[in-house]
């Protein structure tokens, strides 16, 4: 009846002093194991149903009085593991979470395994294991977009694509091997031509699952934004602009070389990591010879390339280092933000900067050289146009998720079986359109249907696709 | 109703990322507004009875989903407060405790001031100043001595044997006024002997608790030991042998000079705190002066002090220092062990090293100074009757724990309005003494009364002690 026979314990909550702290206990003797410990106010705690609440004093095994306590009841299957579990919740004491724990251990429990409280509801069939991810994604999020993103994940959002998929990968499956199975009979139940738009139906799918990585953890763990320039064009002044008024959710982190400097900014409910490139010494030196020599790996795995000038250098200074960045860039993945700073030059209103030749001309030269850019004037020292660059920063990661039409993967471990899976999908796709052998295409695409399953860990055998084949087919009879 | 018309709400549980966290509601709208923010899987929470645990998922005010959680239910009076409560078990994310207490603020409770909840307790007579108290002293707890004092506590303890001298004051104090009230009439109620008798008695008890703060402190905050000595007499060696086995459990504190260093190790469930004074430079130096330029805090005090001696010194060299330390000591309310190390140089059976004419010789002359002294043999170096010393300091405490007679103050707090009750009290006692005015008894009588009612919380007005003559006697009808 329990997949497992032990049952486990564990602290729940962060150690330390506080005034409450939680232990779970979950396995077939959790109520027995408890009840030796735990005497209740009223009734016997062994005999409890599911879905209560009681006050009661925890004893060691020896009797000692350890503290009150409130428990909780959850009745197998109505728990997050699926079998029968107890919280007990304390005075947050380390003394009393030791001794209460000890008495769990003397009364039969065994301390739980990192994660195995999720590793139970997973095997008892109350979360797959997408879910069981997104629960370590949604304690880890730190901003809202990636609340959102778990949230998703946890409701189950993304394993129900997948589910859709492998409905649809089934079908081809059992479409192929009825072909297989009944080839001496030269039965051709298969349509090829249903089957190759079905296909690229799916691979279509999931390369636009397997293409939403790349945002989907820049959402989760911060938006990476390298911000390049040279030394004098502020982009240190720019960085403390943004990270200003939001200083206090601003953690600073040692960059991966003393050359570069990681902040951490939520705009809008979206987390950015600034990284502040090092700087061009001389107007000498190029963009592109100190991305070779430090920030090369900082701007190739930006999301946002966010290019700081001067606008009091020439037009010459201004755009040779920008055509370089341009050069090191991937339009189909990053996104050039051009910033004009030190516009002060220019009055103090920015609605006025619009009508001034050099910055027309600027304007005008930028987007001749990538009709994508996004063009911002600004100034870091004066905070002018700090909050259109924030905002701007936000908009163009809101589009993104918006396009992106729901689920965004953000775990590597599904990115990673998403292009197993693309690849075997495309084989089978080159296998049509060769006229390859059905045993061969089927291989690979059970090995398709293995990789997606692989996601939220069901298993795929021969009698789920016998099972589809006899729900759809009727064979015989 | 309500001794409180708002609705309070705080984290209960550490700060961080982990598995569980919890936030707790109490107030008159506490199911008000955590249904306005949660939707249960079954039933509508602002309906459900206390006692209960429900799964549900929380959304902020403007419909964001915000976590899956377990709610539990508290319905006024059966709640840590005496209010209707609501505690929100949810994924221990920072980012979800930020938004969910957000929610709640915006629904309408207000952030709880530290320690509100204990007060709304003590408020709705949930529990005594006394038991609030405890709670704070359990969390803090890092023995099982300090525990069980504080569980003690907890459980109304100590409140209860102050309530039984409130009823013999109360007593007093009836007999006392009715003689204020009618003394027009001359009529003596007041049995002086019996008043003198009851006085004793309570004083005794009075004195006998504070002067339990002492202990009690040092069990809960840890006993003071001071190991004192010469340089070369092998105190580091000791503390370092004594530290041993446990040194996961121990820490080094920083002592408030240079010159000590202070560790805590529980031994037998007792918490200490072994301070090591600066040595003796050279023989010429004594304990008093060293104790004088350094250590004389630490020395006066300790709860144990614990002179080291090189047994290779010759034994004026061992004998005197210890003098000046017992010049220094309060045998009263200091122990005295005497310990002589490097014994292995009497071979390695400590059972022989009884049989030493040197080592008779020491021990004759030190009780000769001290008839108190607790004397040991061993060696830091060889780990010889290590444990023996371990044992002889727990036991030296636990004799005192039983010698207590139960309840142990261990709160300042407690201790100073003991103090003053005491002093009150002796005041009255020297008025009987000198048949002073039996208002002015009366008066003293009185503030004895406040100071004692001041460590649970609960006030004493004239209708207290007028509910106590009228229950006693029947004047007139």
């Amino acid at each position: 009846m329990y997949a497992f026979e032990d049952t486990i314990a564990a602290p729940a909550t962060i150690p330390g002093t506080g005034a409450i702290s939680i232990i779970r206990i979950s396995g077939p003797d959790a109520f027995s194991i408890c009840g030796r410990l735990i005497r209740l106010r009223h009734g016997d705690l062994e005999q409890l149903p599911g879905g209560l609440v009681r006050y009661g004093t925890a004893y060691s095994l020896q009797g000692k009085e350890l503290d009150d306590v409130i428990v909780s009841t959850f009745r197998n299957p109505h728990s997050y593991t699926g079998e029968d579990s107890v919280e007990i919740s304390f005075h947050a004491s380390s003394y009393v979470a030791t001794a209460l724990m000890t008495a769990l251990l003397d009364a039969g429990a065994r301390m739980a395994a990192p994660g195995e409280f999720t590793r139970r509801a997973y095997v008892n069939g109350k979360m797959d294991l997408a879910q069981a991810e997104a629960v370590a994604d949604l304690i880890a999020s730190k901003s809202e977009a990636a609340h959102t993103l778990a949230i998703h994940q946890l409701r189950g959002g993304f394993s129900k694509e997948l589910e859709a998929l492998r409905e649809k990968l089934l079908d081809m499956a059992a479409l192929l091997e009825l072909e297989l199975d009944f080839s001496e009979e030269d039965v051709e139940f298969a349509n090829r031509e249903q089957l190759q738009s079905l296909l690229a139906l799916v691979l279509d799918k999931v390369r636009s699952l397997s293409e939403s990585f790349r945002l989907g953890q820049a959402i989760a763990k911060g938006v990476p934004v390298a911000i390049v320039g040279a030394v004098n064009a502020g982009k240190s002044t720019l960085l403390n602009a943004l990270l200003g008024d939001e200083r206090a959710i601003v953690t600073d982190i040692p960059g991966t070389t003393r050359d570069t400097i990681e902040s951490e900014l939520v705009i809008n409910g979206i987390l950015f990591r600034l990284i502040d490139t090092a700087g061009l010494r001389d107007t000498d030196e190029t963009v592109e010879k100190i991305g070779i020599a430090r920030s090369k790996k900082t701007i190739s795995e930006a999301s946002i390339l966010l290019y700081v000038a001067d606008a009091r250098a020439t037009e010459e200074e201004i755009l040779a280092p920008f055509r370089d960045l341009l050069a090191m860039a991937d339009p189909k993945r990053q996104i050039l933000v051009f910033g004009l700073n030190k516009c002060d030059i220019f009055g103090e209103n920015p609605q006025k900067w619009g009508g001034n030749i050099f910055v027309n001309n600027i304007n005008n030269n930028v987007l001749s050289i990538d009709k994508q850019a996004i063009i911002m004037s600004f100034s870091a020292r004066e905070k002018i146009g700090i909050q259109a660059v924030k905002n701007t920063l936000a908009a163009v990661i809101k589009d993104q998720i918006g396009e992106s039409e729901g689920t965004l993967v953000s775990n590597l471990r599904h990115y990673e079986a998403l292009r197993k899976a693309q690849e075997s999908l495309q084989a089978v796709q080159e296998g049509l359109d060769t006229s390859r052998p059905t045993d061969l295409l089927a291989l690979d695409l059970r090995s398709a249907l293995t990789h997606l399953a692989s996601i939220t860990g069901m298993s795929i055998d021969s009698n789920d696709i016998l099972g589809h084949i006899f729900a759809r087919f009727c064979i015989g009879k």
